[in-house]
């Protein structure tokens, strides 16, 4: 698959909040051209910056894994919503993008991307009508989306009739676990679903799918994690051997916390004459500092040995912005907030702080942000704090997902912090 | 003060999530024309709505209230940061507009508006830089922002040194309390800064300012805030005796759960001949269901004489969605999750149904929201709930900053949930 991205030439203008000046348009490809340097404050803070030697490194990483596991890779195209982040994913040779709203697949098909797991249920009556539009007006488009209930199944097929579609809709059924999201937590029901949707003359059971990445809040995470692989793997399996699904069997999980468990366990079910995993972890890319930093941590601990050689996945994004205010002693509040930055799987840390370009960044210890407003950061600070009004503080975040919405551009970086180009999103 | 927009004509396209169809792009004036209806699901699930009739009454009662207080309202347009909604706010009187950051400054620039408080320190090269240029290519530019430290003036008379800045730089000098954000703890510290503001060749002190609506999240709010009104009055006296105040003193204060002790203590500031309150609530306009919804009782219960006649403020922004999957008694999911809503200030509250548009919209009692992923609800539900499998579900939110900068547009609404416009928002 390539990216056919659309011919009209991308800019950043005074819409993105990172760019300096009146904002007047700067195209896409000329951003490297005007080299500025974050440290250096060419452009207008707070911003979000993307370390091109992460990302390579991540993506290099990531390659080695599925290569070496044997499974195809549809990252999850929500964490960035970024088409040169998703143009990049696709030169690896990703087998597709996930989706997780029909508004991203709309979003998707306008970047050119042709295969897409939508990994949610396909509901309500605009979703729907633009989705078997969508497959009418391209035979090329190879579709996929999740199904978990007799329900909504009958809704699909009305609105079929209804919008006289008459193509095939491919679906995974979804299986999940008790106290989780979606997806069926009885096996002999989800092995009746399958039936259902074999018959159906609108679906085609492609395969079985879930999404294991719930479960990373809780102690017992990985024998919960492994029990619902566990059970993906049994369905298909008896999917397989009733003949139920249509074309090769498709296994998919893998959040960014637990792909190990789903390559490994999925790819021992045993179907014959043969099956493809489909990956869907999509934080691997730009990585975080705190929650999937941890998971990965655990990852690699628990399977040493799928572990491509070399060091793990690097944090990629950080968040720079200016101290604004030292009101009293011991606080420091910086022009960063919930605007600006995650804060739903912890907040942000300030790991690095800069007076001036020259002297370069340097690691900041014992700095803490105790709170968030829409645009401040509260930070605790120890008596013997290098930082006065005007420095610049470097944050790592937690969850890439909800840092990306908050901008509609980021900045690729050298280590130097000098910007060489810039990346935009469409949430 | 005229809004004077952009001449070009706004557009939605694919990239608003809300569109129907393939996301060809709609111009924003025809969007009314197009009858599109929330209840029949004409428009791509979830979206945000405001109601005309809300919001119409929102304007209609803060205008009496600030009338009959005698204070300016400069609202606080990070809220929603949307031309059209901010239109209607200069429509109705507003004194000017206030800002968190330079780049909404400079999206304000944009949209027209002539009068702006920055309610923020002006920290930051590129942040300085801009104000100056602006200011010295605009003299009609009515531009006021914060100090609060010795080293924030030097940073200004540092940069307009450097940048050959020959203009004047209009400040609020900024109180805060102890634990709290930015703004000076002690007050003989702050005449001392007033005084070195006032000698500056750089600065004007044009006032003194406070935020109150940090506080609002321990028992004993109110006499804290009463406190630091209190301090805002007493020392703009002191300055305004000692001679340090260029032109009429402005007197600022007012999020959005305060504004009726701001008017009553601002207002009985000592200062002959005379100075300005200027309020700069901003939530008023669209209010919520739940945060500002409480905070708007206590202020109701607390001055009832300061109210305007007639019911109090009315939540006019609400999310509709739809109902995915219902995997387990007593569960329901549905599709808005962090990417839609704020949930920081309390959950969305799901507090209407529908099946189809005939039946109406019904109230919905006994449901809750327990948790978010970035695209699910997960609703705790009774087990008479009338909820299916495609079912519509209505909330009610809480922060409507936080909602408003998750979508790029918003629909205009009539009571039965036609559309009848949209507004934009730029973050």
């Amino acid at each position: 698959m390539e990216l056919s991205n659309s011919p009209e030439r991308a800019w950043l203008s005074w819409t993105f909040k990172g760019l300096p000046g009146r904002g007047e348009a700067v195209a896409l490809d000329e951003i490297g051209a005007q080299s500025w340097n974050v440290l250096d404050q060419d452009v207008m803070l707070p911003v979000a910056v993307i370390y091109n030697s992460a990302i390579e490194h991540n993506r290099r990483w990531m390659t080695a894994f599925t290569t070496a596991a044997s499974v195809r890779l549809c990252p999850h195209g929500k964490t960035t919503m970024s088409p040169q982040l998703l143009e990049m994913q696709i030169a690896d040779g990703a087998w597709g993008i996930t989706a997780a709203t029909v508004a991203h697949v709309r979003t998707y098909r306008r970047f050119g991307i042709d295969r897409i797991i939508l990994a949610n249920q396909l509901i309500g009556k605009q979703n729907i009508a633009y989705i078997f539009d969508e497959l009418s007006c391209n035979l090329g488009l190879d579709f996929y989306c999740l199904v978990d209930s007799i329900a909504a199944i009958e809704l699909l097929e009305t609105a079929a009739t209804h919008l006289q579609f008459g193509g095939r809709l491919q679906v995974l059924l979804e299986l999940g676990i008790a106290g989780g999201r979606t997806g069926l937590r009885q096996d002999d029901v989800a092995l009746q679903l399958a039936e259902r949707i074999a018959k159906s003359p609108l679906l085609l059971l492609r395969g079985i799918e879930a999404f294991e990445g719930i479960v990373q809040e809780t102690a017992c995470d990985e024998n919960t994690v492994r029990g619902l692989l566990e059970r993906c793997a049994r369905l298909a399996e008896a999917c397989a051997a009733a003949g139920f699904f249509a074309g090769v069997p498709i296994l998919s999980a893998g959040g960014s916390g637990f792909f190990d468990l789903a390559c490994s366990i999925m790819s021992r079910a045993a179907i014959s004459p043969n099956f493809d995993v489909v990956l869907r972890s999509g934080c691997y890319l730009v990585h975080d500092s705190r929650l999937y930093q941890e998971l990965s941590r655990r990852l690699a601990a628990r399977s040493p040995d799928m572990m491509p050689p070399g060091p793990g996945l690097k944090p990629a994004l950080e968040l720079w912005a200016c101290v604004h205010s030292m009101p009293e002693p011991g606080r420091a509040i910086v022009s960063i907030g919930k605007r600006d930055t995650s804060f739903d799987a912890g907040l942000p840390r300030p790991i690095k702080w800069c007076r001036s370009r020259p002297d370069g960044p340097k690691a900041l210890v014992g700095h803490e942000v105790v709170r968030l407003d829409d645009q401040h950061a509260y930070l605790d600070i120890p008596a013997e704090s290098p930082l006065v009004v005007g420095d610049l503080v470097g944050f790592g975040i937690s969850h890439p997902c909800t840092t990306f919405d908050r901008w509609p551009a980021l900045y690729l970086v050298d280590d130097g912090l000098t910007v060489t180009g810039a990346v935009q999103t469409f949430f």
